[in-house]
């Protein structure tokens, strides 16, 4: 497919048509398509994993050449243990979901209203590395009933044709129309999809901060994802040693590339020669350097061994606001004031301005301190006592999901099935008219009788 | 208050100050000041009314030099019977209504989610003649949590200050901070505020279609609302012809210079002798002018009187456009192809290009058409025989609203609470990391189990 500007218009607006028709076609045949993908993306394993593998290839050069981010090598690589079952039973559970109704009201005899869910319409999705993505949003768009447009990086540009090959044969022998799901190989297209907004309601946008920014800052479309994923965790000064240490270290360590591994470590200064040098050993153990502030510096400095404090370095204020997603993190001291809640507040005043809204913890014994952070933190995600890795569609139990929101309107948080669906009121009546409802004589009254939502 | 840029920015930097406070604050006390702002309304209900006499009287002369559109006049106007009671009304209502938990997972033994309602943070309101608009808006910005800066226009100033006052100091009196509800009286100031994306997370314009598009052209703040209502009928060759006058007079003539009144008719080929001329007789009795076009003029030309066909004439392209906000309604006929599905196909083509995606309507008596236009049409509300002035928040049980979205995302509709809030991810856990879930040995696994809402 060769696009110009005018190409991607002819791609935008087969989409809506596609969208169109997809809207009023039963979930039956939208699970039997589902049905096709999985057989046929379990059945071509073996062609899709060697496609991916030359990708995995070629960027590891480029990553020894120091051409990519090394962290774009484990997002791209789909032979990783499990990954490929996962993305598999991703669009079986997608299958499972169901089209909620939200609402159902008796407006008077006769007359009711319905609040349904119903497909947004056209999806344009752009990512970079992660080439399961493709299967996931081809699994929700299709279940969801939303056309969907996606372009693919260069960097997995032969895990996406190998994908998107069979994704097209596999819808070809469904009801859903071929163009629900576009898949856009050419290069440089990126600013004439993002210029058509009058045919596609939604940008989701998958890769760097770079990509996000960017598409933010060029469509007039909502755009629906994250720049960053800048999470923090405050340790209060009652926090449990133990469970700090294995929350910290899961956070910062299971998988530094990942949006959802920890940046920034608030401490309580009553803690900062007690918890914190356990956290920083357990850390350092795991490689992980640390950016300290000068109260936290000198705590550790008195605690650690020299090939420990190797691993420590002076911060810079920069430090807060950087998303290393590399075995860095940056440790900062919340002054003690004798009130817990004012300790609290300081944390929450200094997350709420530097971290990015994606998700951010608390350590403490307190159910009164926690629910104040939790209700206080404006976050996508905020954790008592639990790593910020909990942050994903999987762990979460949504199936498979198309990305985490920062928004804060629309989806927050992991986006399932949900996050591509809006509602709709249906009102059925017998020829009911609004004039005969008033307070004057003759007047009928509103029953707004709440019925029971049946399937 | 003079304003400036750099005041602008600090009406929106108080307001996020607010905002913050807002979210922690207890249901309790965020009902009190509903409570008190209540009190405060009904005791001021001659200095307010007193107030907007004065608007309405300035609004009459400029509606009289033909500087202002009459329609402006009739939303101005508090006085009309039963709008300052609604008006009260519709703060206890907002008062009544619960912060909903929306999903309840144990993901593991000690390790529960939670999605549970949040406020969005600070909304920008800015809207044209309702005065009305102020008390529902600073209801339901209590009631959910956000702080609100509300600029009014030139229109409804004196029961913009009158109002305004009243507000200040019913919120002075409680827990809610002073900033959490700001009023702008400034003019020319909306420029600066919708600069404000760092602070505003939300702007809700309300007023005419101009406002709406200027607002939506001069932000990168998600901007929630409908600059059109142009809504549509299609009345199908089975439509019961009683039902169809009935609705269809309703639609037009119940208030025509509503957002949810009628202004485009669709009539199946096969009904032009025999439903029409019923239809047109009685919107012409109501003083409705038609613009028809050939078929539906010629069969008007073989039915109606003369002094009736005086009110029709040819329509032109634009008509099927034009949001007439007067009684004046566009006249389409859908060809019969002998398929009544395809008939109902191409009203809908023609709907989904021409509506505004506000409110659509089906006449006839066949279940499967009306369904197949109910998941047919990108419309917010589709209804069924009944009128499209329902598409109201207080007709839809909803108590106040803040407005009516066209949206695609976020909030689609009437939109009440709901549309101010958004949802965060509670976890709490005992120290659990995502390291120790895996598929090898010793692994955990998840439970996702969902748990019942508790309120």
């Amino acid at each position: 497919m060769s696009l110009t500007g005018s190409a991607a218009i002819d791609v935008a607006r087969s989409a809506l048509v596609a969208s169109r028709r997809l809207a009023t076609l039963p979930n039956t045949a939208r699970n039997d398509a589902l049905t096709a993908l999985h057989q046929a993306l379990d059945k071509n394993r073996a062609t899709i994993l060697a496609a991916n593998a030359r990708d995995v290839e070629a960027a590891t050069r480029d990553a020894n050449n120091g051409n990519l981010n090394h962290s774009v090598l484990k997002r791209l690589d789909l032979s990783r243990p499990g990954k490929y079952d996962d993305m598999l039973e991703g669009i079986l559970s997608v299958r499972g979901l169901d089209d909620p109704m939200t609402l159902r009201t008796l407006l008077d005899e006769g007359l009711s209203l319905e609040r349904v869910s119903c497909p947004i319409g056209v999806l344009l999705i752009i990512f970079e590395a992660r080439p399961e993505v493709i299967a996931n949003i081809a699994a929700l768009a299709i279940k969801s009933g939303n056309a969907a447009i996606l372009k693919g990086g260069k960097e997995s540009m032969e895990s996406f044709v190998a994908i998107a090959n069979v994704v097209s044969e596999a819808i070809a022998g469904s009801q859903v129309p071929v163009s629900s799901i576009q898949l856009v190989k050419t290069r440089d297209v990126v600013s004439s999809l993002l210029a058509q907004d009058s045919f596609i309601d939604l940008v989701i946008p998958r890769g760097s901060n770079e990509l996000v920014r960017y598409v933010k800052e060029n469509t007039k479309i909502p755009v629906l994802g994250h720049a960053d994923g800048l999470c923090s965790a405050y340790i209060h000064s009652d926090a449990n040693t133990k469970m700090a240490v294995k929350v910290i270290v899961d956070s910062k360590t299971d998988y530094p590339a990942a949006c959802n591994s920890l940046e920034s470590l608030l401490v309580h200064q009553d803690v900062l020669e007690t918890i914190l040098p356990e956290v920083a050993v357990a850390l350092i153990d795991k490689g992980v350097s640390l950016r300290c502030d000068e109260a936290s510096m000198a705590a550790l400095a008195s605690t650690l061994l020299s090939d420990q404090l190797s691993k420590v370095q002076p911060s810079t204020e920069t430090d807060y606001d950087t998303e290393f997603l590399d075995l860095v993190l940056a440790v900062k001291t919340v002054p003690s004031t004798g009130d817990p809640a004012s300790a609290v507040e300081a944390a929450m005043a200094h997350i709420n301005v530097h971290s990015s809204k994606h998700t951010d913890i608390i350590l403490t014994e307190s159910r009164d301190l926690a629910t104040l952070f939790m209700s206080g933190i404006d976050s996508a995600g905020v954790f008592w006592n639990a790593s910020s890795r909990f942050a994903d569609g999987m762990r979460f139990g949504f199936g498979t999901e198309v990305g985490i929101s920062t928004n804060k309107i629309h989806s927050r948080g992991p986006v399932g099935l949900e996050g591509l669906t809006i509602y709709k009121y249906l009102v059925r009546g017998n020829g009911h008219g609004a004039g005969d409802y008033h307070e004057g004589q003759g007047g009928r009254q509103y029953l707004h009788t709440s019925l029971p939502i049946a399937e």
